[in-house]
């Protein structure tokens, strides 16, 4: 217990979320902001020092942050009490009312946005794979090369320079950046960069917010040929046209609605985000339930019964949209977008009859999806690591990376077929097969006519129609054994190494790629054992390996389901998602659990870790505080609010105001701002909320968009003003949730968790001392801040 | 301020819940007690007094309960600590394994249950209709209604005396309950009265949990042709097996099993009903991934990620039994039980193309839905009220009531179709039309040889027949707009009649049944506007009717997805089912949340009234209090426990053993009981908490299954004992959570609800107070008590 004092007080100042920090350690807390500068340097694969790094920063790409907390605590101070008596019933119909057509808004862009995604990118690519293909019918061979390898070295520079120059959040596939933003951690600022580093500039700021780099840089990446999907950059998007919306639309362009303040808060904002990330998956993968259970299993951290209705909505609308754009495609308008546009794949295996020797395969399937998977989430962290290094020195090296891998693919993609044999075509199939001309299944290559290269047809498509011919169940010998042991290893690998590039890149395409290829090479290798269908196993493969990396279950194989339009298969598809995040799960955490850890984003999980319930609350808070008084000297707060980073000060009501200090509530940096801007003070100690009550609004205090908010710099306060006095009660969160001392560290966590709260105040157990110990936040939970603090505990974990 | 100290000091007496209330109020508690025994005859037409009423007792049929709440809270004792120190790592590993193990189990269990149900079904009342329509064959029309109406009041007479006499909480559809229980109301004692009633006998102490009066009721009441379905009934069985299991077996027949120590809690075993009313709706639908997302949405109120990951794991094993055991039927081992023995209706139209005057159809349908379903809701809720006042006087009106409703169903069932006209086969159909000697689409009944009988087509079969006849395309006219009427009409207010009868029944089916028909009327009189198929209509009908009364959405659209394979209407049925929920929203609540306000369980719902903003928690908590202290007289612990229903009392800890009172804890009435059974107690008032420690584990202390537990009589302590002292410090709740008696009483609410908590210790905020202001429980949240305390925010609501 005594060790709680001497340690606690030291490591309260190198807290960086530092809410209610050390007052006496000014001087420590300015030299510590200078070291967090020292430590961008410093490469991921080293060891971190084990003590308060990981709630200080997040490093994103080469980049490092510090980083706020969301706030979805119920504030109630004298100022939004009084709203809330004086709100009419028209308001909240209001409220209802925006509720819904955002949700609608969000819905009707992300669908769009979607649909002009896909649009492109069949466009460019298939203009791309034309070319090729009709340069090679010429036996312009290396021509072709050059065309194909030149076209995607252009579209991946275009797409790594946006993401290298304009936003560097945009890289990688953006599901971790949602899901710790729904987790509490202020991603805002992760997702967008531009704002910490380009301040002055009004025009750039809203730009993070701005979805508009990542549709394009996925649009290129996607077309250049890459091994990476769109819908993690789909995810991403639609959370990011959901902050958009949220946040009253552009003041730039004068398109601030002023009904839209209702939404100027966090938990508003939430779910908001949470039906964008939900629209952003239905939308890639043309899913609505599934984008539904997606939110759900994998973005949000907290979930309400009225949030599921929500969503539902808003996929539902996404549906609606993309159908009738399709249908409005259908008839040739646009381009080479046809059938194939949005990925839905038929996969017709009529009433599939199983056995034991095919039930034993099936578990096969999924051991292997387990192994696979672990293995692949393994070697993501280590390339994403080494990555990261390079990605820091600059934007030049970025791209040079980017060109490198581009290179590499295409090379793959256009070399590798070579080793194929030609096959001749099945009989009966003489108008499909070669394809020549087209998009479609048998690749002409360099086969003779009639004959088809099995090889190239994978490699040499879009990813989607790679998908469809590996599912496809009409001819079992399609595809030689060999190809598919090829194609297996090259988009293996070709995905480890391409995830962390500086472009936008989704994960499921090439999970789904390369697990479809070994569930189809098991399936033809198990030929004399196994009845079902290769096309069969290429699904189950491929839900296997997607179990494996990315550990869902429901809404994987909702998504799966929705994808190939078969229900009869949900028992087999559900026992291979149970058996390989089974597998899986025991060598490795899921893939975006592990990038979230590695970008150092402080994600406070559901559950309490075993060893916190050996500690209470007060071992591991942050103290001694800085508190203010009910009534306090402008000077005071203003040294405060300069002197540190702090973003909630404790207010004790003090003598004469009370017979006895007593704790009073809560006050936060960003109102205590609102505040001082107001000049409301007076010459004397005295109460004057009332005063304050009239002339403040409650919306006045409402959260701005990132970046937005006043700074402390703002403040233009007089020598005069200094001296004067503020009563910050009508701005005091007046019930903030409390736990005693000796509460188990456990419980608190929970309680912290349950209630996503930002700060939790530590009160003693015996009277007779100040009424508040100390503050704990987000950081004083995280495993490295206790386990820094307690080594000891670290074997249990 | 002033009103708590004179109102609550009062209202604190009336709580039955009642943990910690009033120690000055022993008489009046007493004289309460009583009171309650009178209010038992209060029929629920009445209008029942204002304060107290909802919390304090369930009625449930003519029965009235006290009802006790489950604690979710991770209570951190002494004893506990010390178990998990010394727990190794093999037991981790054993609870793990039994986790799953226990969801297999009740998976399989589930599966096999809800195969022999349907097979049961399918076998008497196809036995009933083949001799019904084998009479008619010879026209002995009078014998066959004879028969026919013998038959159905012969089953529904074994079905209420089953209900009325063994299991009276089997009637209804379950689900209510299962919902309360898994809000943390004590069901157990609702699902199992019988434990209350025939306390002395051993024999009777597991009925309740017995899931078997569920079965053969249900059985029975389908086969009787009740307008009810099985699958409440399944959820309610899935949950009754899951409580079975998660009991360690039945003690009685001594098959519990030690290892099972780790379930028994209340958290555990949530998780375990979860699970089994997941497998519940799995079974009755053969739709796996619905039934987790029923369980998530209607039936939990606590979710976890790793819940759903089990859930899953569950109800896919009951889709494997199932479809292992249909496997099995299919080559005729079943009786009558072929093909459509659980019910999954093929629809099958490929790719419904629709516009806009579709769309206005589906719009349409989809308004009705909501207006039809809360129609539905109100007159369910209103003869439910009826039939309680008829309920309530004993067995035999029971079974009167259910053996006139089975005769008015009779009645309609065989004479309603003499109005119909007879209409010849269509052609080409020859084989199977008229359906004669067997289950089919076109009954003969009472027609010439090449006629069949619409309405006896929909009438006299199985509700799992006339569904698949109403969703079959083939034929557009195949039933006659009057038809269709009538048969609405006969299915809706036969469907609320028959709803709250004394047998187990489900509100799916009846509620499907009347929303195909009044869908396919919609399609057959918009013949002439939309191109959509009316098998599609019916379906869009009986997806709004069940958006209306049931006010799911998520869950719905997967079951009915599920039931009738075909993934391409989806967009269709999101639209009906938002148009739907929302309309009907309007008017009332869902169905089951009626249900479950009618019965008077205290449901917490997810979110604080916004009146809660205007008071704080010290305004409505209960006190003075019984508090202990640290080492405690065991005469004075006996004498609380006597006199007083509390299941929790604050313990203080008092000089000299400290400076100054300070709350130490909260110490449990089960606890308490367990440790005075012991004995082990000391003559002086000595801290010998150490020596506990080491003679009890805190298995002894495990929550024992309802009934079962120790009571307070069967202590027998002597005289000499009760003079001595026992220290309360090993079994106390050290980490209890509190608030300030100035917190925002929405906030305390939101606290209480999202960490499941039973007792919120309120604290006093200005020092040199007693350490514990008063405790709230999960009645002291419920809007009847608030409201009674304070009628002037009655308008808020």
């Amino acid at each position: 217990m005594d060790r709680r004092d001497d340690n606690n007080c030291i490591q309260g100042g190198e807290d960086i979320e530092n809410d209610g920090g050390g007052g006496a350690l000014f001087e420590r807390r300015e030299s510590d902001a200078s070291s967090f500068d020292g430590s961008v340097r410093e490469p991921l694969l080293h060891h971190r020092s084990r003590i308060n790094n990981t709630s200080q920063i997040a490093i994103v790409g080469a980049k490092v942050y510090p980083i706020e907390s969301l706030d979805y605590e119920i504030i109630e101070n004298e100022l939004i009490k009084q709203d809330w008596r004086s709100r009419k019933r028209v308001q909240i119909f209001q409220y209802i009312f925006l509720k819904w057509t955002l949700a609608l808004l969000i819905g009707l862009l992300t669908g769009v946005v979607a649909f002009f995604n896909n649009l492109a990118v069949e466009n460019i690519a298939g203009f791309k794979l034309l070319l090729t293909s009709n340069l090679m019918l010429k036996d312009k061979y290396f021509m072709a090369f050059a065309a194909f390898a030149g076209l995607n070295m252009l579209l991946a520079t275009c797409a790594a320079a946006l993401c290298a120059f304009f936003a560097p959040a945009a890289a990688g596939s953006g599901i971790p950046e949602v899901k710790a933003y729904l987790n509490g951690v202020d991603a805002h600022s992760i997702l967008a960069p531009s704002t910490l580093l380009v301040k002055d500039k009004e025009a750039h700021e809203q730009q993070g917010q701005n979805p508009r780099e990542q549709i394009f840089g996925s649009i290129f990446a996607v077309s250049a040929g890459f091994v990476v999907g769109k819908e993690g950059p789909m995810v991403h998007t639609g959370a990011c046209i959901a902050n958009l919306l949220g946040q009253g639309g552009s003041r730039k362009y004068h398109l601030t609605w002023r009904w839209l303040r209702y939404f100027k808060n966090d938990r508003d904002r939430r779910d908001l985000i949470t039906c964008g990330a939900a629209a952003g998956v239905a939308a890639a993968f043309r899913a609505p339930v599934g984008g539904v259970l997606f939110a759900l299993e994998e973005a949000a951290s907290w979930w309400r019964s009225a949030l599921l209705w929500r969503t539902f909505f808003t996929t539902a609308v996404v549906a609606v949209v993309l159908r009738s754009l399709i249908q409005f495609c259908r008839s040739g308008n646009c381009g080479l977008f046809g059938q194939g546009g949005l990925i839905m794949f038929d996969v017709n295996s009529s009433d599939p009859a199983y056995n034991t020797p095919d039930l034993l395969a099936v578990i096969f399937i999924g051991v292997l999806g387990g192994l696979f998977g672990s293995l692949y989430n393994y070697l993501v962290d280590k390339v994403l690591r080494t990555y990261s290094i390079i990605n820091e020195r600059g934007p030049a090296f970025k791209i040079l990376l980017v060109i490198t891998i581009s290179l590499l693919t295409s090379c793959c993609a256009y070399g590798l077929p070579w080793f194929a044999h030609c096959t001749p075509c099945p009989a009966g199939l003489e108008k499909e097969c070669p394809t020549i001309g087209r998009s479609g299944n048998y690749k002409n290559f360099q086969c003779q006519p009639g004959h088809y290269n099995d090889l190239a047809s994978l490699f040499l498509n879009t990813n989607d129609d790679a998908i469809r011919n590996l599912f496809s169940s009409r001819n079992r010998n399609e595809f030689h054994i060999s190809t598919l042991f090829i194609f297996f290893f090259g988009m293996y690998f070709l995905g480890i190494i391409t995830y962390g590039i500086a472009v936008p890149s989704g994960l499921f395409i090439p999970v789904i790629l390369a697990g479809a290829s070994y569930g189809r090479l098991v399936g033809r290798l198990l030929g004399s054992v196994s009845n079902l269908d290769v096309g069969l196993f290429a699904l189950l493969g491929a839900a296997s390996f997607l179990g494996g990396t990315m550990r869902m279950t429901v809404s994987l194989c909702v998504i799966l389901l929705e994808l190939t339009n078969d229900l009869l298969m949900l028992p087999l598809m559900m026992l291979v998602l149970l058996i390989s995040k089974t597998v899986a799960d025991i060598f490795n955490k899921g893939v975006y659990d592990q990038i979230v850890i590695m970008k150092g984003l402080p994600y406070l999980e559901a559950h309490a870790e075993p060893y916190m319930r050996n500690l209470v609350a007060g071992n591991v808070c942050s103290g001694p505080l800085i508190t203010f008084s009910g009534v306090e000297k402008v000077g005071n707060i203003l040294h405060a609010l300069q002197m540190t980073g702090h973003n909630g000060f404790p207010v004790i009501d003090e003598p004469p105001f009370v017979d006895a200090p007593e704790l009073c509530g809560l006050v936060l940096r960003s109102h205590l701002l609102v505040l001082l801007n107001g000049k409301k003070f007076t010459k004397n100690r005295l109460l004057f909320g009332s005063e304050l009550l009239r002339i403040f609004h409650a919306f006045d205090f409402a959260k701005a968009g990132s970046g937005k908010g006043l700074k402390v710099e703002d403040l233009d306060l007089t020598e005069e003003e200094l001296e004067m006095y503020v009563d910050l009660h009508p701005i005091t969160n007046t019930s903030p949730y409390t736990v005693v001392e000796t509460m188990s560290l456990a419980k608190a966590a929970v309680l912290f968790r349950e209630l996503g709260l930002r700060h939790l105040c530590v009160v003693p157990k015996t009277p007779g001392r100040p009424p508040i110990v100390g503050i704990l936040t987000r950081h004083d939970f995280m495993p490295e801040h206790v386990l820094g603090l307690y080594p000891e505990f670290n074997h249990h974990k």
